[in-house]
């Protein structure tokens, strides 16, 4: 019997362990791969390698990290974002969750995410949501609690906290472990070196006093 | 300037509007394509047809159907799944959101998603929680209201709600809008028609009036 | 003989014709799949369905689309990209050409590709370009002609044509067949219906008057 | 316990049913779309339609067409491939199964499949094998009965039999549904109309009589 | 001529050899990446890194390890799959090849593959095949030798010989390199550590001595 | 004001940054991945590594590489490519730029790329170009300056200078970093060792002293 379970596991294994991972997979190769953080960071590549699979166990799958709500910025919000430190077990599985608080009259301004569409429910306050699609048309809704709503890859998009009382809080999923993230009014006016003036001043069609006010006013 | 602008809009229509969608593209081919649910179902598709793009409204980007529990089932769960019906903004976009709801003593009893890995956070209760992988080996852990969890593609997992008071809230991403669900026990010993019994006598190594039991049991 | 080369295509055609495009498939599925732009546009969907393959003739493979220039817009530049109905065959293979014409002092203003990488050759004149990344660094560049400039997905981007005298031409290669693209400053301020003035005042820290002035340059 | 069972089957269901079907997901995107290769072939597209989802039988994922070899061509083989004519179940699952008959002193002359790769087995019979890369190194080797071999994608590879006695029998399987087949010769001698014989004779460096003589032997 | 000769293949080699291979390519990146399988594994990563392109070899693409069955296991079959060790030039394309021997009575019990589809065809003996999709349904099969058959993407199949007298033996092709196998009965009953009693019991309405005898007959 | 600009920093350089790079993206994993190319090359993989973030400049997004055309080959043309030593920004992109120049009669043979598409645009000369379907049909059109022209993944294709006094100048985009090449005349007439010359002379239906003056003719 024994011999017959050890047989049995070397099917399952020839299945598993050291066979290889195929690039033209469109999956994950494995069943994870547990990122690798610590050690020395010398090695650079499009994906994060993995840490020995004999060393991997369950709190590399499971967080704390969205379970309390972040310091607010300027905006008066703040985006908590499962990552390969808080949450290694995510490596190569192509999705990651998001907890944004966003305060009283707080605003996460029009911005964009390169690599991922995001689907978000509110789970408490109200939202003003929208995002702006290539043609140049909004869509904007009014979210309560519970309600979910769709931000389709690349587009920009923004949530606004109306109430006057009660923060917002929501859950989001999105469609890539690393999303990125792009404000527009700071990418096009706080971006390190500036965008030159007449560049902002021309897509912007404002004047040059404009642009510095702007710069100053978030503080550059 | 009103030219100019009409120009500009050509631009981005250009890039846009009736313009073609690649399917080598690793991409949705274009801003959206919401799912088009009503009218006849005669034509059937691996991707679900759109609307009308003119037709498009903001309403086909929300949905409250995450706001409520749905009713109990036999193992006392009940999961709400976004889909082409609730939120036909999502066809395309390769993502769902899901919320379960755990009463006392409930069970998600072990079953595996064959087209998304799923990342869930606990909202409210207690939960045991786990996977098991091609190895055989369990990741299990209990989980806190706050905190997070990943079940990796295609792996059996389970929720299981040991509280003797509350029930549990949890909200998931899944990486795919259709991700399906295929529950062993049920798979193995409820299917239509059934699979046969010495199949199930050998796999589980059980005798025929055990399986016979069990199928009863499961109200076969 | 003849009985031979008719078994042979029937090899041939055994691997192609009639055979399953499969949707797993990471690529075209089959040799080409000529865009349908004439007749009835009642069906609609994430890709553009294919003309009957016995109607395929080269000039669905070949346009001159590209070889004027455009009107100019209000920044003073033009962009034609090869889309479903200027190139049909183009359509299922994931790439896509634009020639951009950008006269003096014109500017293709910071916008974004929702869908696509481009990589830009200059063909003539002069042109300063420049994309941001996600931690709103800025990566800029003076082009000579002959020069290519790497522009990654989704990320901020702008081309500046800062020659007294010579208009700009470029060639790009688009990674989408459908890249789609969103100016930021006209998606900010120009949407229909246009994003609430509170939130642009936040989000780029001006006043109601800035909004108001921004929106009237744009001829809103 | 009905009303049980039918809650969880619409568990089951609101996960898979009728649910949209996300054309980014890099997988098939429900359990199956059996090809509809009935009826009214007025509508063509990159993937074929499937069938009612109600009338699929398990018939549609089983076939004896690899069960014996077809008539031998020109270059005494033959090839017999799964499509979604006598295999609609592989339909969107991205993969092929083929049966390669060769007779004695036949050749599958070196030829590519644009579309995917395959690794073969050597059933019975013995083969000499072998690929060019990129860098026009050719890899090559003898199989013997029960011998695997690998053709990577795109690349043009071929499998002569020099056994005087055996006919040779392999099963391969390939990474498309569609993975397509072009003979260097014939694509480049045969093709209809055919390439220009200046090209011809520059490409392959012989003379125009050469050029005719090929042509001829091909029965042109 | 040989300087022709020599610019020619820079030509290629310009487009192959160090060339950088793109990771949103949906393809391999290159013509393969032979696995590197020696030396210490001290690198862990989703995918397998390559050997030197220089030392590549022949052999690297070609094996017998499914010339042989192997041992049969409890259940009385033995799979024997390519892999990184035994077929490395695999690597990174996507595909897998399998041998199944199945003695009489011999059940390879319901378990599914989460990384890959399936097309397998039936060289000898007769089986009883059926997989069960996620609305519960099973679709089942007898083949016959030289019949194929459909396993669609992670979900549950089992292979059964009921032949009196002859082993079955099947090739199987699978759309991964690494496609995984999770056994259901071995996977819920004999995961290490063990999955609670408690769930088993709810997940299969069995009772708790039911539990303790079914691991037992695993050898628990 | 410098404290809310840190926390949205973080905010923005939380999902960006050191977060994973899932393998099951269909996208690159970040903003970009700068080839490193220098150093020791003793690691291989299917996707080069990259250079530490921190030293990522402007520089290795921009390139001259094909701003001259390089020497001609036996055929009379030159190919450059962006490769990732001479644009090292384009690592990742799925994407690529090439430059051909074809001298009066000159040819770029027939050839196919196994990992892209190509887009073609004529910028100077006129053009006899072709490509050839898996059904052997071939589609061909005599291309004047500006026109573009598209080659489907995989198909053998060819470009032909047939002016008595111009040479030919082409820009092309690639749906893949690096889309290899394989010039049909040169894979089956001048691999490295030697195709056993019994296959050619079946394949092409020459006769021996035909091979040996072919491959005399290639300098072989």
């Amino acid at each position: 019997m024994e011999i017959n379970h050890i047989l049995l596991l070397q099917f399952l294994m020839g299945l598993f362990s050291l066979v290889g991972f195929g690039k033209s997979d469109p999956n994950p190769l494995h069943d994870y791969c547990v990122a690798n953080v610590k050690g020395p960071r010398n090695f650079f590549s499009n994906l994060v390698p993995c840490i020995n699979p004999d060393e991997t166990s369950v709190s590399h799958f499971a967080t704390s990290a969205l379970s309390e709500p972040g310091d607010m910025n300027q905006f008066n919000f703040n985006v908590t974002l499962t990552n390969i430190n808080n949450l290694p077990g995510l490596n190569t599985l192509g999705l990651a969750m998001a907890r944004a608080d966003i305060a009283v009259n707080g605003l996460v301004p029009p911005h964009s995410h390169p690599r991922a569409s995001e689907v978000s429910i509110l789970l408490e306050g109200s939202l003003l949501v929208g995002f702006v699609d290539t043609s140049n048309r909004l869509y904007t809704q009014r979210l309560r609690s519970g309600d979910c709503f769709v931000f389709p890859k690349g587009l920009i998009h923004f949530l606004y906290n109306t109430d006057l009382v009660n923060p917002a809080v929501t859950i989001s999923g999105l469609s890539s472990q690393n999303p990125g993230a792009q404000i527009s009014s700071l990418a096009t006016f706080t971006s390190k070196p500036p965008i030159p003036d007449e560049i902002l001043i021309k897509a912007f069609k404002v004047n040059g006093q404009d642009v510095t006010r702007i710069r100053r006013n978030f503080g550059g």
